[in-house]
């Protein structure tokens, strides 16, 4: 018998390709390795389900392990694969403290990332949380409500149920700090507010959501201040601190009491199973990859947070861990594996955050550096239009920002930020990447119009009109 | 001194085409000749209007006659063009009973649509109207309310007063036959319910929103017929019936009695002033004109509800009179007349409508016969898909309709029908045929994911794969 395609992590890459592979061949092996128990969760609804919008953890889950093998996956949960030999094709696998060897036909490495910590010392205090995995979005959740009363069930929601109920034990923290002003930081200060805490949100830089730029990260900040979010901007946090637990965040400019912190400076793509093997990184630090998913050594791919993907706009390859993506290329590798070769596609790095009562998106290039480092000569604009007929309730101003090359006036991104339906806006946007649409072709696109959803001229159709009156 | 640039019509196309010309050459004259009194008014806002969405009739109009003096426009209400002579470059205007003749220098035909009655017998009884212009939307209005308690201010929002003024004497009405099944249907059936009217919708074909395709017509027709409203599908009506004022729809299946009667089955290009002139009308009807929005003859260019416009997908010539389109193509002719070509830009016939609760959107090409006409080998699939991931609360389930060219795989066209932001989803849709996407292509693009605004697979992709694993 041939041996089987295995797949190292159980999360969106490595189901969703073992699950294309299993339906495309139903009478070949296709084995999971995840080193956790959780499997295949939203990672992007946790911070949902800790502000209570989500009642149950589980909810979370988009496949149970059963479901997994009633489709023909070989799923081992608490196996950790610690060693890989592509000479051999063969990985070595740690399952409660035994190993054993495991020879692969083709090997997909769905690793993910993790979430950063280091730099912040004293994490490792009680009270500190991270938002990477779901039994840290349990404990967190149930840290917030009064003892007794946990809305977290633990003989289902947690799986490290002595972690989970050591905070329910306790009474609900009143002050938490934020460090990070990314998705993660400004989504769980939207979570935490809901919890009435006193929220604290320290970002280095001088914005919130960097990659969404200068014009989405001033309206957030703007709002969440009217939601009663402090923000600390420009401002280092150098250290957590408190005797076993944490009571304080010490920053450059001072010092706040708090008894709850959350860290969400950035992940790291899992990348030290491959330490000592010829299987090649790129420079983001993450697997690099070709168009299929494929790795520098023949029968190894890479999928998900782990891997780099080719950009839309500059065809170069690009670490941003998303979603979609890893489901997409995970998906593709499971069908080319298949012996029917699909591509995995491009990241444009499009995404979207709600904040408060703002949505916000972003897609392709915005960065001027980022932009002249592929070799254009970037110019931006930015505009305020309303959402709808100025004349019908419930429009909001939406902020647009564009940015094209000067000499060929291809748009290479955008973003925007609104309350009304300003998110999902940025598709549109996405799709005229995909198309590598000028600007002069995005004013002239024939977009939706009729009072309740749209002015008649869309916010991107005004910003793409602005634009090209500057390139000119 | 040169002769002007002369515009007929005041709406729309007009305006733009005469704001945009004044901006760029204001040294040089442009006269607009206005039949009416109104001018640049939302006519996609009247059935908001009548609803009570939007308080004031005033509140629709985008430009005053002021307003458009101050840019530099010689603006001549109630003036009507009634002859052209292209040799003489010259046209002849009555204004209250007297002629007089402009010679031109460039010459824009604005003119317009108006919509049809013809058809039905017994529309010009009392109490049948249709949504073209805004006095009838204000006598509308007016009508609705007790007499005494009129919601509109004839003193400024009536220039016919005699008019609004009768109807907001009477009683108001119990139950109104609404005649014809498309937008206009669709949006005051919205407007007479929330009026608490009996509402008794008749469409002759099968469906609601024909250019909408079938899914978004059916899920149309359920979802009024939950809102209380009657829907007789496959029902001609034969005449509108009463003495002098409307009493009864008499129609292929029998009769309803009824005391108030809205027409709305569709409008015609306003050509009748081109009619002995050597200015060619294309298959459609209305004026064929080029990428500029030139027409057959030197100097003389048409835009907005008279004009024809080029197809996106099929490069053919197409009348899809729409909002946006008018508002581009006049300003595109005006700075093309200015000495600064601009091409007008083509049309997808994206459309969004509001019918109660539902969002529907539509672009391109749904029509088999259409893309088989076109040249293409039409495939269709429709696929219901949530618009937030499953565990996120407020979403709704989304039906995405995809067609596209079985040989090369082309997106032809799309429809959308969903509560939540499905309409305004349709504008990627609308890039992707801008940008000539594949199937595949519509596929891999990287839209955006975020569990309040969109699940991982947002459902154009779902529809985009499944459309694509039926092309293989």
């Amino acid at each position: 018998m041939a041996d089987p395609f295995v797949v190292v992590g159980g999360d969106a890459a490595g189901l969703s390709a073992a699950s294309k592979f299993t339906r495309e061949r139903p009478d070949d092996d296709v084995v999971v390795f995840e080193k956790g128990e959780w499997i295949s969760y939203a990672h992007c609804g946790t911070p949902y389900y800790v502000k209570g919008t989500v009642e149950h953890i589980t909810d979370l889950l988009s496949l149970s392990p059963a479901a997994a093998e009633e489709r023909g996956i070989d799923l081992r949960r608490n196996h950790e694969v610690v060693a890989v030999d592509t000479d051999a094709q063969t990985v070595t696998v740690d399952h409660h403290g035994e190993e054993l060897v495991q020879p692969y036909s083709d090997l997909l490495v769905a690793t993910g990332a993790h979430a950063l910590t280091a730099p912040v010392e004293g994490s490792s205090l009680d009270g500190v949380f991270t938002m990477h995995g779901l039994d840290s979005a349990a404990a967190v959740r149930a840290a917030l409500s009064d003892p007794g009363e946990s809305a977290v069930d633990t003989t289902v929601e947690a799986v490290d149920t002595a972690l989970v109920e050591k905070y329910a034990a306790r009474d609900p923290p009143e002050t938490v700090a934020v460090v990070g002003g990314g998705y993660v930081g400004v989504e769980m200060a939207e979570a935490f507010r809901e919890h009435d805490l006193d929220v604290h949100v320290f970002q280095r830089s001088d914005r919130l959501l960097p990659p969404f730029g200068e014009a989405v990260g001033e309206r957030v900040a703007e709002h969440m201040r009217e939601q009663g979010v402090t923000l600390h901007l420009n401002t280092e946090v150098e250290r957590l601190e408190g005797e076993s637990e944490v009571s304080g965040v010490v920053h450059e400019n001072g010092h706040v009491d708090v008894d709850m912190a959350l860290v969400g400076i950035g992940i790291r793509p899992n990348t030290r199973l491959l330490e000592d093997s010829p299987v090649e990184l790129g420079d983001s630090g993450a697997v690099a990859v070709d168009d299929y998913g494929r790795t520098s050594v023949d029968g190894v791919y890479a999928a998900g947070d782990c891997a780099e993907m080719a950009h839309t706009v500059t065809g170069e390859p690009a670490w941003v861990p998303l979603g979609l993506t890893a489901n997409r290329a995970g998906r593709a590798i499971g069908q080319t594996v298949a012996g029917d070769p699909e591509p995995v596609g491009s990241i444009s790095g499009t995404a979207v955050v709600k904040a408060f009562d703002l949505e916000c998106g972003r897609t392709g290039i915005l960065d001027h550096e980022v932009a002249r480092d592929a070799g254009f000569d970037p110019v931006s604009k930015t505009i305020t239009a309303g959402s709808r007929s100025g004349y019908y309730p419930g429009g909001d101003e939406t902020v647009v920002t564009l940015t094209a090359d000067q000499e060929t006036g291809r748009v290479l991104g955008g973003s925007l930020v609104g309350r009304d339906r300003a998110a999902i806006r940025v598709d549109t946007l996405a799709a005229a990447l995909d198309g590598e649409a000028t600007v002069g072709a995005l004013e002239r696109m024939d977009l939706a119009y009729a009072p309740p959803f749209s002015p008649v001229w869309d916010p991107i159709l005004v910003a793409a009109k602005v634009l090209r009156g500057s390139l000119e």
